[in-house]
């Protein structure tokens, strides 16, 4: 659903004209009417990166599930639970001239997903059957018509960051990754700061840890000079 | 880990001298470093329900999962995630003269839970085994040594309440159920009202509808009634 609409006072930065379709946050995926899978996602890094977007003029469209941080203003927000239906706000969305995908989006859904809270079956155990989700970053990146300029995945990795999500950049077709190491030891998950490598055709980049806020300023730089040069 | 021990300031209320272990919110179960299993209690029933002790007098022992609302001052907050943290807890607090079950436990846990981020298998599902949880409020209610005198417990229910619930005490071996309809037509779970049903051995009361705060302070005050009566 809608939660508001607001594209107000837009700034005159060198994003000024452009429309960004941004995802963040975590998805839940319900079990039954009480229980859901969720993940640790706070949505600060996308949150942060929405009010940079926005700061360099950019039209926002912030596409967000159950996050722990509340959404900037000035951007369209749009908010949603289940991977699905972030699936279904990014197409409604599109076109844009640029998608990014920091949502931490369940591959995985429960099919057998039921109307009445789960009881304790004869063995004690439940019985759950999942089905994949849509893949919203691979879905966009290989649209014929109406692919953005620049699409941008993120890959939270707990190991081996920088061969997993290059190999996850060629698989998924997005032009940038953003990775990080979100291994508990690290704190970023639900922290404050982030320490990001960013895989792109040139290869691995490796920017010092720093605040999110900073993180997102300087990605929102990036995505500015990107789509300039491309036009 | 226990977040702070604070009984200062107790009021000299019926509950004055009287030792209360009180869980309350939901619980996570990890399924890998960044997944979870969760439910959507927001731990407000039970949150009202340890101000509400805590003013007739109580010692409170608040032990509660990830919750949305904050603890109240004045009682011993003792901040877990998982269903097995909350049965150590339980245990590390025994005894008391009362114990109130509130909390949205996890009945089973993911035996599999990995310390790696798991990735999609060939077949693109995971594959999730589950073990059941300690049984928290069985396991208090049955105890041969150091019983609390009052044993209550909750029941979230989404169909046949007054069936399920009074079932669910006799299974148990406590002495009350407080039992609620929390199908989402309701708007009970996460909102602030509650309409519940008291199962003891007299049967099942009905309750109106009234905010969580006033089921609270009726509930805390029968609490307080069965003390006296039981000495």
């Amino acid at each position: 659903a809608i939660v508001a609409a607001i594209a107000a006072k837009l700034s005159d930065g060198p994003l000024k004209g452009r429309r960004i379709v941004l995802t963040s946050g975590p998805t839940h995926e319900p079990i039954d009417p009480v229980r859901y899978i969720a993940n640790r996602s706070s949505g600060a890094q996308g949150t942060a990166l929405a009010r940079a977007l926005r700061d360099l003029g950019a039209e926002v469209v912030f596409i967000t599930g159950p996050a722990s941080v509340a959404p900037p203003e000035g951007v369209e927000v749009v908010a949603i639970e289940t991977a699905q239906e972030m699936a279904d706000a990014v197409s409604a969305a599109l076109p844009a001239d640029a998608g990014v995908f920091a949502a931490a989006v369940a591959d995985w859904r429960v099919t057998s997903a039921s109307d009445r809270k789960l009881k304790k079956s004869k063995d004690g155990l439940p019985v759950m059957e999942f089905v994949e989700n849509p893949d919203i970053l691979k879905t966009v990146s290989h649209l014929k018509e109406g692919r953005p300029g620049l699409v941008v995945g993120f890959a939270a990795e707990t190991n081996d960051v920088v061969d997993n999500a290059t190999a996850k950049r060629l698989r998924k077709g997005c032009d940038w990754i953003v990775a990080n190491d979100v291994s508990p030891a690290t704190g970023i998950m639900g922290g404050s700061e982030n320490a990001v490598i960013l895989i792109s055709d040139a290869g691995a980049e490796n920017w010092p840890r720093m605040d999110k806020g900073a993180v997102a300023r300087r990605l929102a730089d990036r995505i500015a000079e990107a789509l300039t040069d491309r036009g």
